[in-house]
């Protein structure tokens, strides 16, 4: 068998799966529905409670007027684009060069909304003020990503993304936030997901990563963008008779893990701390300010598997499933913590990162 | 209350539904899953065995070379339209004047893809041979509804259907089918459904209406067809991590109810001639050629509601939960026949037709 196929089945099949809520398995579905009423009427089309009743309960946590529920974040955010442009009738958003609408979607932005894009910054890097203030304003809207995912979830300081929202009100830019992951920053910050997004002019969330639905997403913004938006929902096919399968699940998500974000990030510097203690691992960010990071390797991929493969066999703790190539030289992978890291006895986590660091010391000589 | 309402609330709460294959309540989704295995993987952007396996099983149905599966015939068909388009450099297709894409999409076929539309025939008839004929070569693709739901489920006759085909095929026009009803008109045309579809270059099919899953589509076509369509899929936003909840319903409804059409067209048939032999009530088409048929009546909306919630509060029968309006002076409503009908003892039909009758009786006086 090829080495990462390997690794990837015995990481699952290991007793200890360290990142993550558990499986994606179809229990997911069934524990969330379990104390559900059959009788429950589905959502029709975009109306009836179920919807309409999550995207009120969104739309006051994330402190806007209203939300709109979507099945992904890839449609969710390629329409806020598009609603921004035609507002300001300027075809042209800035992002950074490692956005979900650059490298994830096929191009979607452009191929469906001839909406052209600016790369702020360098890739390795967040973008700054100064990145946007180069700009001018020649663009409809930037878009920010919170935490950087591309880059190990790097994160700007909460009074440079005031300086930004500043800026970007003053030149008439609209601010959209890919609020993939932003109840995971939520506990670096300090502040609630309002106060956050208040600095946005649009927000999108996801509802299945740290949140741990099954899949959906959530746009949300003023009376008139959200208008605009379960329109443009229409016209991408994402106005489902039935969105209720991801609707009930997320919001059960939602309820049970809403609480837990300050623990995750914990439990993610705690974490890197035991991976930056082995030889020759550095982990992005060096310290967590989420719930992820990647750790990173001065080996080629081929090198790594072997290593992590040793470890989730000898010891049980499956630390991951999958290593990436950075290049010919170096390798990576990303991390998230959920559920399973505070259910790891610790003796066990101790041998395992003893057995890596070892295994480590023998693969730089 | 306002009439409209109170006739909606009385069929909701009746004892017996006549149309449709029962309530859209999340007693649906929980059906369909208590049998699979908590253990089951979900799929993962369009890989695993729970989305392959189904689109290899209704390609097979369908007798084309692949199939995938779609949250929704809305990005299915416009991805459609878009692929044969794009290929033949000629951004114009050509449909009925009441085509789903032009009247139920927000216009997303022209806002998204900006694709021009040709409205081939009256809006209240059929397409014919001769017309497509007068498009000449000047359109990438021709779309055929079957049946043409919004003139009440007419169906051209299948050798018409076939000369059609065989002109587009000479005169190089994709054809393409809107098969949300498919497997609906087999038993009229007394054929399978890959020897339907192998008159058309690409076909989608919907996964709820006769077929009764929760939500979702096909599309199916050629092998080359088919990778372009989910390069679209993911630009659409419609490649979700996780499609299972769609999947899995719409296999256990399809076994549920692949050898039931048959029942549905008698069914149909059976109804509409008790409609038609009411005071003033003629169906459209007279003789159904699938499970639906729209009824219609030469008396404002507003006259009929009253007769409708009369029937329903006398004998427990509920025969439709709306009326709509053609005009001011005629309305009709939309009959789709499914496993409801089945169940409803004959005597109870009977006494409803009886007081329909009377009641139309008096009315058109």
């Amino acid at each position: 068998m090829e080495l990462s196929k390997k690794l990837r089945e015995a990481y699952k099949a290991c007793a200890h799966q360290v990142p993550g809520n558990g499986p994606r398995n179809i229990g997911v579905l069934k524990q969330a529905f379990a104390e559900i009423d059959a009788g429950l009427e589905s959502d029709t089309y975009g109306k009836g409670p179920v919807i309409e009743d999550f995207e009120n309960k969104m739309a006051g946590v994330l402190g806007k007027e209203k939300a709109v529920f979507f099945p992904s974040g890839t449609m969710a955010q390629q329409i806020a684009m598009r609603i921004w442009c035609d507002e300001l009738s300027l075809h042209k958003v800035a992002y950074h060069p490692l956005c979900h609408l650059e490298i994830h979607e096929e191009d979607g932005l452009k191929k469906l909304h001839r909406i052209e894009s600016v790369l702020l910054a360098d890739k390795n890097r967040l973008i700054t003020l100064a990145d946007v203030q180069e700009l001018g304003s020649d663009v409809a809207c930037l878009l920010l990503e919170l935490p950087q995912r591309e880059i190990g979830g790097e994160l700007p300081e909460f009074d440079e993304l005031v300086a930004i929202s500043d800026y970007c009100r003053e030149e008439g830019i609209k601010l959209h936030m890919d609020g993939a992951r932003l109840f995971e920053v939520l506990p670096y910050y300090q502040k609630t997901a309002a106060e956050v997004c208040q600095l946005f002019d649009s927000v999108y969330i996801s509802l299945y990563k740290g949140v741990g639905g099954i899949a959906g997403a959530i746009l949300a913004g003023s009376e008139p963008f959200a208008k605009e938006a379960f329109i443009w929902k229409r016209r991408h096919g994402g106005d489902l008779i039935s969105l209720y399968p991801y609707i009930l699940s997320a919001d059960y998500s939602f309820e049970k893990r809403r609480d837990r974000f300050p623990a995750y990030l914990n439990g993610a510097r705690e974490l890197a701390a035991m991976y930056n203690g082995c030889h020759g691992v550095r982990t992005r960010p060096l310290v967590p300010v989420s719930n992820m990071f990647h750790v990173h390797f001065p080996l080629p991929k081929e090198k790594i598997e072997p290593v992590f493969l040793a470890v989730v066999e000898e010891t049980g703790v499956g630390l991951t499933a999958v290593v990436y190539a950075v290049d010919e030289e170096s390798s990576y992978f990303e991390i998230s913590i959920g559920d399973n890291y505070g259910t790891i006895p610790k003796e066990k986590l101790q041998q395992a990162f003893s057995l890596l660091d070892e295994k480590m010391e023998v693969t730089l000589r």
